[in-house]
């Protein structure tokens, strides 16, 4: 199988190392990792099973390359690539390019064991992280605005800079957390606020992703286990968490990925809240935050295991508050064990 | 004129709002902002002079509206749109799609003067931030690795939390420095060390973008004023120092970019370190942290004023060590003014 990857996860997941100018190209038995000179000392301690070509122009090395290991048929991901990058191969080349979307994520959506012991250790770090942010937050969230406690979820999640995140945190408070992918904004931290928090960092390139969302006080934990005040809310949040619960206890491998989703969705709407769920029950996670399976209500992908993805429903009620419950699971043994 | 855009600073741009899962559509008189129901709330609030459209099908809305709006021709750029999204919109639509490469760059060149106050802000929040750090490096940056010393870059820069940041932070000692785009080890700082940081802040989503290289101790400030003990390493930074100013006092409206680099690369290559300088001169600064101009050696871009740009000549040696000195500098009255 011949086949060309722009995509900076993809290129790791085949030689264990890449940066953000980058092309990789496998031809035969050959393979190639072509960047510039800006990468010429990490690539040559750090490239594995392919040959590291240090050229600023990537594509017209490409096409020497192709010309020369004669190969006629190449696979490449035609959400990956530009128009222009593959247009500078497709036009100065003879060889027949066969577009497979999602390439990469499809050889990667089920994990070898080395990657699932990895994606355990993400998410048992970021489990960790959030321990410490209740304490920080605890300790000095109040009277702090969006964008203070942002930079607190950082700090948490980064262990002060010794991992990188897999996403710009989302802090968000009451009314804010009704927009699923909210800005921070100047509201600040007080007793009794709605609390959400999505987050997560990498372990090995690897993500981890995990969201709470709490009754802010004193004592206030990360747990499931949260009393609001306000009933609505308290409904939302105990059917946010049923429906988080009942899909991972019920999810098995050989389902359609939308028979997840309804594990989920189909407690939302029970409740009378299914137009407040605006987004999918979940998406596979693992080199990037976001990849196969998506488990949406269109998705026909069948769930098997050695597969990872989230479970997180949510409702939103935009002017009033915003609910999500979010663990990471993986297929074992036909079941989903949360990670 | 009529184009579509798929980049998140792209579409920012034109509308003022922005969000990672978007598509911009130019039509006649008409402006349409497509988004998915994960962003109503914000979009509905700030997108201005565009018509905000709900649905999670970008591209099927978008062919819909092209029919309906009935132009015969749109501008995209195919270095922004992927194979994919391309596609799904010239597969489905009689429209004649002309590519036109860096079309929303191109738009963005040259910076109004409301863009260049900002940027100019930025500019001056990067520096006071590199000051922050200093004295953040002379309290507690003895024996911390690069990877703390990275998440201290963060914290100053970033103001804890106040600033998003325009890239990740390169904080590399001695022979780490001589990767341009170094990643972080677990060498630990000590006096006498070469350091290197190069970090930047957005401010109202634009740029700023700094690099300085130091000889560390505990009165070390970052300011281009150095005394190295080696050398070698003295005679480098002298000479990337002199590029630096160079490039800064000579550079005019009117000049190919081409022969802005050369002001800088000429003096390192009679210097003796040509083979070391293994970048381009600089790169325009805006919404995003690499726009027009490209400072490089085969630039024939007429730089004019309200172009800003980058001027960092670096001098890179593999197991020795790397300097770098950058500023942004804007076109004004036909010079280059430092921000």
């Amino acid at each position: 199988m011949n086949y060309m990857l722009k995509d900076e996860n993809a290129i790791y997941y085949e030689c264990g190392y890449s940066c953000d100018n980058a092309l990789y190209l496998r031809a035969g038995s050959e393979a190639f990792f072509i960047t510039d000179s800006r990468y010429t000392i990490e690539a040559q301690e750090r490239v594995r099973d392919a040959q590291v070509i240090i050229d600023g122009d990537l594509y017209g090395t490409a096409v020497k390359l192709l010309e020369k290991t004669k190969v006629k048929k190449v696979i490449f991901d035609p959400k990956e690539w530009s128009v222009a990058g593959y247009e500078k191969l497709s036009l100065h080349s003879k060889i027949d390019f066969k577009p497979v979307v999602d390439y990469s994520h499809k050889k990667r959506i089920i994990k070898r064991d080395d990657e699932l012991k990895i994606l355990a250790k993400a998410a048992r770090l970021g489990a960790k992280a959030f321990k410490n942010l209740a304490k920080a937050f605890r300790e000095e969230g109040v009277g702090k605005d969006e964008f203070g406690l942002t930079y607190m979820a950082r700090a948490a999640l980064s262990n002060f800079g010794k991992y990188e995140l897999s996403f710009a945190p989302i802090v968000a408070l009451g009314a804010n957390a009704a927009k699923p992918h909210a800005m921070p904004t100047d509201d600040a931290l007080h007793k009794n606020d709605l609390l959400l928090v999505d987050a997560g960092l990498k372990y090995k390139r690897y993500c981890s992703d995990r969201t709470r969302t709490v009754r802010f006080g004193k004592n206030f934990t990360f747990s499931t286990k949260q009393a609001f005040k306000n009933k609505e809310m308290q409904k939302a949040y105990d059917t946010v968490l049923k429906a988080h619960d009942n899909a991972i206890k019920k999810a098995r491998s050989g389902m359609k990925a939308r028979e997840v989703d309804a594990l989920a969705r189909d407690i939302i709407t029970k409740a009378g809240f299914g137009e407040y769920f605006v987004h999918s029950t979940g998406h596979g996670v693992g080199l990037d935050i976001h990849e196969m399976p998506y488990v949406s209500n269109k998705s026909d992908t069948i769930i098997e295991d050695g597969m990872v993805y989230t479970i997180e429903p949510g409702i939103y009620i935009p002017g009033k508050f915003g609910i999500r419950i979010e663990d990471m699971v993986a297929m074992v043994g036909g079941k989903a064990i949360v990670l």
